[in-house]
């Protein structure tokens, strides 16, 4: 029997496809530049067909958290739905091949996989348009009890609590993990998630996630305030664990009355920030499923997220688990 | 040139899949017994296969709604997707043949038609599962954005707040209704959509709404109250004219200081309650666009609701029109 699994993520799985074309594209094709939008199926076919060539690796927030727990030396597991095409298998091979144990069995029946149409402009600009697809379909039965009770971390994505079955299946798997002694991590994903389900979002804090991950943006829409301060001293009200990522200014963990402050790492040249937060919070839950102090785990996610954006894509370029070795010991 | 539109209704396009069976038989397959559930599109497959035959017919709140409209004489249409597939079909030629301009494209990409799977025992419980589908692929791009500010009113159903393309989708009918003189009418649908959405809904009360819908559980769940006065006064403090539906005890109607008592109408014998909100609604919302006053619209809804509980399915079978002509002149 293999080792149980420490970090399992429930998340989109999605699939990025990216090309690059000029701002006339985007406004020929009416695609607001520089956003992320939904769109449905016929919409993500045409789009797909007119973008052109493009590079196709499996994306998803969540999805490329736990590739970084794997590439720390972790033994992480993800839960997500793509149907059985041709970019389901993409997805499937690619998490797999990075380390994730993936078993949920593709959809026959159904939408299609999800995907990320990423249009990037030659001044840096990434336009996204996502199709949420199969991503939609997950559902409590999806979930393996025993995978939940026995993991050291749930890791949930706060994009696929907007859907409404994928949102279920969550609730119940906060309650599965709270039965157990895994703790449950959830980070806000973005503030239209936040703005979304900001009451779900605060009641959460109410004794259902021990690790609440957020960047400055997220935390004060969450509490509705442009001062930072005042968001910070509302989470630490919680017993929730927050790590607010702060990009170059790095992160604060706020545990109850302590505030630690993890710096940001040096990165030589900043080329993509695609996955700095999925790598930071990878980092982090692989620290705790490992058992470290916070103020490591806060140097590991900003070690896994300082060599993501210091390259193209969201998947580490080198050995993630010697450069954490050398540098932390 | 047709007359234009008079209620516009954006909802779900479900199909209802009716069977009767016996409580082993929800037992057997862990269906929990009197509830709405979702579920995804393989354990919808899987469940219509061992349903045994059923009777199919176009459902979905507003839809219902708006069906209701065409037998009282009016001129509604109806937006949302179902899928180039047989279930598809049977819901644009039903919605059709009841008088309901319908014309969004079934997708030919993407999910199959969404459908309510009703298992109906002896003690005439229902216990449905419900299965969005194409539904949660409406996009704003459906929208005829000429025919929502040409319509009298926009109706909105709450149960399409939850998934995120349609929600969106609605927002922006919102603000094109709100920049003609197009009234917006919305249904809190279900406790369940209020406690996902309390947030969005309570905001929407603030000059985005001119006519809200909800029974008792839900005006008290929007206000977090067990103390109908209690919510009724929240409510009596926006613009917006709220419709309270209270079952065999009639409705009542706020606006602004005014509260108007609607009697029940009287009903032989209550037969099926299934759509007697969904008809309310669309009496109310067909007495508006005809420019009666408000108590005349509650008595209309009433009518129309008694008419449909005095038999089985949520369509009517008289002449609705004829009906309200001789109760009401």
């Amino acid at each position: 029997m293999p080792d149980p699994i420490d970090v399992l993520a429930i998340g989109n799985a999605l699939v990025d496809v990216i090309t690059t074309n000029d701002a006339a594209f985007l406004a020929d094709h009416a695609i607001p530049k520089g956003t992320m939008r939904l769109i449905a199926a016929d919409e993500a076919e045409r789009l797909y067909a007119i973008m052109g060539a493009g590079r196709e690796i499996s994306g998803g927030s969540a999805a490329n958290s736990v590739a970084g727990v794997a590439a720390l030396g972790g033994r992480p597991g993800f839960v997500g739905r793509v149907a059985a095409d041709q970019l389901g298998e993409v997805f499937a091979h690619d998490i797999r091949a990075a380390g994730v144990a993936f078993d949920v069995p593709p959809m026959v029946d159904g939408p299609p996989t999800g995907r990320c149409l990423i249009v990037v402009t030659p001044d840096g600009d990434r336009t996204m348009s996502t199709y949420l697809g199969a991503c939609q379909e997950l559902s409590a039965a999806d979930i393996d009890d025993a995978a939940v009770a026995a993991a050291k971390v749930l890791y949930l994505e706060g994009y696929l609590w907007d859907p409404p079955l994928p949102r279920a299946a969550m609730r119940r798997a906060i309650e599965i993990a709270r039965a157990a002694e895994t703790k449950v991590a959830f980070t806000l994903s973005d503030v239209f998630c936040v703005e979304s389900h900001r009451d779900d979002f605060r009641s959460l804090l109410d004794g259902h996630v021990d690790i609440l991950f957020g960047n400055e943006n997220e935390v004060c829409s969450l509490y509705q305030t442009h001062d930072l301060d005042a968001a910070m001293a509302e989470l630490a009200a919680h017993a929730t664990i927050t790590v607010v990522t702060r990009s170059d200014k790095g992160a604060v963990v706020i545990a109850g009355g302590e505030r630690i402050t993890v710096p940001a790492e040096p990165v030589a040249r900043v080329v993509d920030t695609t996955g700095a937060g999925d790598l930071f919070a990878g980092g982090f839950l692989h620290g705790m499923a490992q058992g470290r102090p916070l103020a490591d785990c806060g140097r590991i996610g900003g070690i896994a997220a300082a060599e993501i954006i210091s390259h193209y894509g969201a998947r580490s370029e080198v050995d993630l688990k010697a450069l954490v070795a050398a540098r932390l010991g």
